[in-house]
């Protein structure tokens, strides 16, 4: 699995913007449940712990987009096997796309890792909720679960807005676990959205 | 404008697939407007062939891709000035990549093409209405006007479904006009599906 490849820079890097009580290495099992319960929309479930795992990997990389200055959302796509297909960032003002959602990188690079356009059996992570384009994203390319942090009710289409999995034109629905590693993201989400408006107020 | 370099190949291999009322070089003005005036969605505005030769530029796009087996669906972006700066067909099965549909290729080569995640002013001319996930791409692109051809009320996501133009969380809604050419989309799709189930049925 790649998580066991991560350089000790990149780890250190990541945790600076995890609240400790998400840190993995400190974490005790109980205390990840509790977060967990905390949350109307996830399903606690014995080795739940997996999950915030993966999550994890999608919170590094939502890390490394606030550093490239993106809005820092991050995704990994892991196999049927549990084996990490992809894991990507946001990168639309990098790439010049308006597409470049850290989702739809991660779908397109699990894609090809695979050598299909369907992911049937893969988990997509990622650390805020779709929004409509992704979602349909992750319809068109039948991922079987969908694991999301932070919820978005201003941009996010699958708890919110366009709802694209609630409708009969949405050919596959995957199961949804909203809520893992929430806090963590929207800590991210606070901090660089907070330094962007110094930023701008800055005369 | 690119038209003016499609082969004589191309161009009869297009006309194969599309109904004598929409060829082009045969069609009087006023058949357009009837054409237009059959489909209820259209506004009918002076000056209407010019969305007819943008539309013609997605058709060839989308009999390209139905010469490569994959649904034929074809789209082209249109830039303020009227310049062509992208125009794509279906590639997900060649590209192993479920987002791999025309719009999402279209638009991602336009950004390319003015090197900005964002195409204010642009048009995005597509043979079938977009799905949830393209008409996503559509809103985040900033796109202003969206002319779409056949309708799709299984897999649709603008006037069907999820209608991602008609949420609050959409924070761009383009000026949206169905029924362009939709009878030589419609030709395309049914030939398509056709072929398909002779092909499945065949022992």
């Amino acid at each position: 699995m790649r998580q066991t490849v991560w350089s000790r820079q990149i780890r250190k890097q990541f945790l600076v913007g995890i609240p400790r009580t998400l840190r993995r290495s400190s974490v005790k099992p109980e205390c990840r449940t509790h977060v967990l319960e905390a949350n109307r929309q996830v399903t606690v479930e014995p080795g739940m712990s997996e999950y915030f795992n993966f999550m994890e990997l999608a919170l590094v990389e939502a890390a490394k987009a606030a550093d490239r200055g993106e809005v820092p959302v991050g995704a990994a796509v892991v196999g049927p096997d549990n084996a990490v297909l992809a894991t990507a960032g946001n990168r639309c003002r990098e790439f010049n796309d308006a597409t470049a959602h850290a989702e739809v990188l991660a779908i397109r690079q699990a894609c090809r890792s695979i050598g299909s356009h369907r992911l049937d059996g893969a988990s997509l992570y990622v650390t805020l909720e779709p929004c409509a384009m992704c979602a349909g994203a992750i319809s068109l390319s039948r991922i079987s679960r969908l694991y999301f942090g932070a919820e978005d009710p201003k941009s996010g289409g699958v708890e919110h807005g366009a709802r694209v999995f609630s409708h009969p034109q949405c050919h596959h629905r995957p199961d949804v676990y909203g809520g893992i590693g929430a806090a963590a993201s929207e800590s991210l989400l606070d901090a660089f959205f907070r330094a962007r408006r110094r930023e701008f107020a800055t005369p």
